[in-house]
Order: structure tokens, then C-alpha cells, then sequence
């Protein structure tokens, strides 16, 4: 079997998810450690992944290379592999991007839907691309090994960071506008920024980011990944499924307004219904990556195909990119 | 040529200092990052670190094991290892004991002169040995490799911290009370119980430390090792220099009151002499290491009892310390 790697989760961690974990085979998970956290809040949630991977050594262990995620499937156990959406761990400090990556920060967000000290936010009015500070930065994270993740940037940002990075970038998780014109998804030409420069994009499982939420169907899901890879080549997409799993509505609520606002936004919800969305009945959590594999058999891609879009390019994309760049 | 390690240094770091150790063949220094400084600034510590790593990338790398050291005298360049003189960079926080690890601490002093939450320092007036929270951190420091350094600690602490360390301890610079009744020397029964341990002590090459201070002869301090040596194994020795190079007199008054204390404590100089002392001409900075070679060859040690007290004697305490427990 090959790799299987999920590029993005961010549920409410426990012994059933990681076992859940195993069950569905998967080699690898980007899980979400900071929204709105300064620096010693994202510290905290690092100690209390130091605690988990001490309490369930045989299931979990720390990612921090593509080598780790073959050594989880040697050893039957899942890398966690650390990632920011919000730069603001770092704060105002461009010498965090290197402390961050040292504890083992893989991925961060320039921007969580509003505009940060480096970009703009996919929420924003206006777009004015990436900031002074946010030049700096890219170069930074560059130089470390720490990959841009454009995910909840707005569009000129997005394309931006593709064209200042010198390194390829990524968007985690979210799918193409064409199929779910969600905000959140992406329009093409930010999809095609992000691909011709070598980067990666996860498709999104998160029921608002999905053609009729909730009940989309697996065939129209499948359509829409041949639609992207027949676009924009099967080597620049993989998983990142946004499983939200077991958290409670005061996340969502933590996620969308942090401490910025003393109003609610309600984000891609609404006041009638302002939690997470249920996920369609054929990926309800880890367990299920095998029937988005069958899926993607039925809809034509080849083995070697499916290995490439469940796992194979994300582990590709981590060896080149989680360290600091070969000479 | 056999390695040269220097166990502790805290100097006002330059090129000019950095061109010294490699004068020297100093292949592996501890340098204290730490005195009084919480989390966040000691990870401030770090990030200068990391500029002068980015820097000085011909002179200097960050060392996190004994294969450092190896790397270090094959590419000529000087390993430097992190360590606090303080517990404060992990607040009250037993998890930031990883990550200080994670970030390349290597030593951590359970006090500095005060009683910590850990441990009674050197100055109180009396000891009540290890703490409740110290015995926590003890354990959690010998599951991942992280020394325990009690150079500026009380007896009974000491002792104490000796024989619940599952793991050996160290104290990294300061010579034999006998030698010279200093309060930060060490009596016989303090250095038996951390050398029988498996431990080490590095001799310190501060002048309120030795006999005659400024005025010490080298062959007063290479006598003093011998009958170290003699006394407890010449196995459980190095060089722990101390050395303060190039630091105004307002950094000595950092190391004493820190933010403890309004009023001047002189420590172990006077109002009379408040700064740092002038070093003994044979030992004036990192170029002069192998005048104690010299000094030692002169007293009858031969080639490898010399090698094992300037390096090996570290080095093999490197190997075995710093990292989580071979199985």
C-alpha cells in the first residue's frame, strides 16, 4: 500500500481519533496547533501534543520530514506533523519563524480570513497583498523549511506569496471555486499561481467547501478532483480534509472570532446554523480515506494516480520542502 | 589531536571571540544563555544565537550531541551548546522542559545562588533540598536529556539532586572547597556523590575560584586537578572555564540581582571590587588552552588522562546525556 497523508485536520484530539487514525491507515496528518495563539499559547498546545505522544507512543509519534511519514508506516503508527493557519505565533518576531520551526512548525497560514501583519485575509474588503513584514517573512520561512500555506488568503495574496516565494507554497485545504463557488474556495488563476510554481493544493472535505454541503455525493466530489488534476495536473493535489472531528461549537466560534472581535461572525455559517455542518455520510472521519480512494478508481484515475492524490504528492512536496533547501 | 571542550562560558559573544575558540581548537563550548531571563526571553536568547549561527557559519554551529562535537573538529569549526544557569526559562511550567530540550538546551542549573522552585541555591542560609516541583522536574529532565547542572546550588540540594537523578549530573564550573574555601567551591562529600553517580565537574577557571584568584600560578591549579583527580577519578573531569570575556560590569550585576533584588548584592566580589576580576595570565580567553595542557603534562598526566580532561571526559558525557535513554 502506499502512502496515505491527510494535509489538514484540526478535531478535538483523543485516543479514538488516533486509533481511527490506524484504522483508516493514515500515514500522516497536518494538524491545526494554532488559530488566534501568541507564541507561549502555541507553546502550550505543542506541550500538550509532547504529552499525547508520550501517552500513546504505539499510535503517534512527531513529524518533522517525508522520511517520518515512512517510518510511521513501517513502524503502523501516524506522524503529526505541526502547522499555524494565523502567523500569529509569531507575533511581530521574524526570529519565531526559526524557534517554530525548530519545535517542529511545518506549514503557517500568512493570513486566517482577516488581514494579518504579513497578508490579506480571504474575509477582507480590499486585498493590498503581501506586507513589508510579509516579504520578510516569506523570505524567512524560505531560508528554514517552513511552508507557506495560503488557505485563508485572499486572492492578490495569494498569487503574491506564489510569485515572491522562492520556494513553492501551498494551500492546504479547499477546493476549486468553479465547482463550489464557496469564499473560500479558489478561482484558477490563484489555483494555477499556486501549481505552476510547484505547489500543492488539498482538497477539502469540510461540508461547506463541498457542491451541495453536506449531501455532495462522492461521484460529484470524484468529478471534481479529475476536473482539477485534468486542469492543472494530477502531481499539485492531494488531501486536506479540514475534519473538524468531536469539537464543540464554542471552537468554531474560537476559530472565527478569536479574541479580535466582541461580535460573532459567523464565517462560512450563519445564525440559524452556527456550528459545524455534519460531513457527508462517505467521509465521516479518518476511517473513511479508503472510500475516497474507490471513488477515484471508479472516476478513472489509475493506481498510480491515486496513490499520487491520496498521499504519494504530499509526501514528495515534504521532502523538498520541510527543510532548509539543498544547495 | 584529541577534542577540547570548554563546559561553560558566558561572554560578550563576538567574531572576535568566536575567531578566539577556533585559535584555540576549541571544538565544543557550553555557553550559558540564561540567567535570570523567563521563556520568552530566553528564546530572544536564542534567536541572537541563531544570527550569529546564520552569520558565522564557518566559525560556529549549534551542537545538540556528541556527534556535534565529532562534526565540529572534522569541518574546524566550534560546536556551542545552550544551557541556563537558572530553572526560569521553564517558569512553572513542567512541559516547557521538552521544549527548552527541543530547542537545544542541553544543562539547566536548578538554582542560581536563591532558592528556585526547585532547589536551595548556594547564598541561602539554609537548604531544604530538592522541592516537590523539583523532583518532577527531575525525572521529566532524565527523560529527555536535559543535565542537571547544580554549579551555583547548596549541599544538600546537590547531593540530593545526585541521588534521585536516575541519570548523572553535573557541575559544569567550580573546583574543590579544599583547594580553595570559596562559598561556590565544592566540599569532598558533594563531589563524591555527584562523581560516584557517573557524574562530572568541570574546573572553573573564574579567579574568585582559585587560590590566589588573579594571582593563581598554573602549576597551583594544575596540582589542585591532580589531587582532584586523585581523590575522585580523573574519569569525572574536565574544564568548565567560566570565562566572562569582554562583559561590562553591568552584566555582573544582571548575574547577581537580576529582578530579585533592589539593592546590590556583590556576591563573590565586594563594593570594593564589583566587577569582574582580571583573569590569570596563563588562562586569558580560549587561545590558551594548551597552556593547561602543558601545565598538566608537566604534573605527570599522560597523553590521555590529558585528552580525557580537556574533551574526552565531556565528550563521552555528551554521548550518553543528551538525548532520551538508550533502551
Amino acid at each position: 500500500m502506499t502512502h496515505r497523508i491527510d494535509c489538514l485536520q484540526y478535531a478535538n484530539w483523543s485516543e479514538k481519533i488516533f486509533r481511527q487514525m490506524r484504522e483508516g491507515g493514515v500515514d500522516a496528518v497536518h494538524v491545526t496547533i494554532a488559530y488566534h495563539e501568541n507564541f507561549r499559547e502555541t507553546v502550550l498546545n505543542i506541550e500538550r501534543w509532547n504529552r499525547w505522544f508520550e501517552q500513546f507512543p504505539e499510535l503517534i509519534f512527531h513529524g518533522r520530514t517525508g522520511d517520518d511519514v515512512r517510518l510511521a508506516r513501517e513502524t503502523d503508527r501516524t506522524a503529526i506533523f505541526f502547522g499555524f493557519q494565523n502567523p500569529s505565533p509569531i507575533e511581530d518576531d521574524i526570529g519565531l519563524v526559526e524557534i517554530v520551526h525548530t519545535l517542529g512548525a511545518r506549514f503557517m497560514q500568512l493570513t486566517y480570513n482577516n488581514q494579518s501583519l504579513l497578508a490579506t485575509g480571504c474575509y477582507e474588503a480590499e486585498d493590498t497583498g503581501i506586507t513589508r513584514m510579509g516579504k520578510q517573512v516569506i523570505k524567512e520561512m524560505n531560508r528554514v523549511g517552513l511552508v507557506i500555506d495560503m488557505s485563508h488568503s485572499a486572492d492578490r495574496s495569494t498569487i503574491e506569496a506564489a510569485e515572491l516565494s522562492e520556494r513553492p507554497i501551498a494551500i492546504t485545504h479547499a477546493n476549486p471555486h468553479r465547482w463550489q463557488p464557496a469564499l473560500r474556495n479558489k478561482r484558477d488563476d490563484v489555483i494555477r499561481a499556486v501549481t505552476a510554481n510547484g505547489g500543492m493544493m488539498g482538497f477539502s472535505l469540510y461540508p461547506h467547501h463541498l457542491k451541495d454541503k453536506s449531501d455532495c455525493t462522492l461521484d460529484s466530489f470524484c468529478a471534481m478532483v479529475a476536473d482539477a488534476a485534468d486542469s492543472f495536473g494530477v502531481a499539485h493535489f492531494g488531501i486536506g480534509s479540514d475534519l473538524c472531528q468531536d469539537q464543540p461549537d464554542s471552537v468554531v466560534e474560537w476559530m472565527r472570532v478569536g479574541r479580535w472581535s466582541k461580535e460573532i461572525d459567523y464565517g462560512e455559517g450563519s445564525s440559524a446554523a452556527p456550528g459545524f455542518p455534519p460531513q457527508p455520510q462517505w467521509f465521516r472521519d479518518n476511517r473513511d480515506f479508503a472510500t475516497i480512494e474507490s471513488g477515484l478508481r471508479k472516476k478513472g484515475f489509475d493506481d498510480s494516480e491515486v496513490a499520487a492524490l491520496l498521499g504519494e504528492n504530499w509526501l514528495r512536496f515534504f521532502d523538498l520542502n520541510f527543510g532548509a533547501k539543498a544547495e
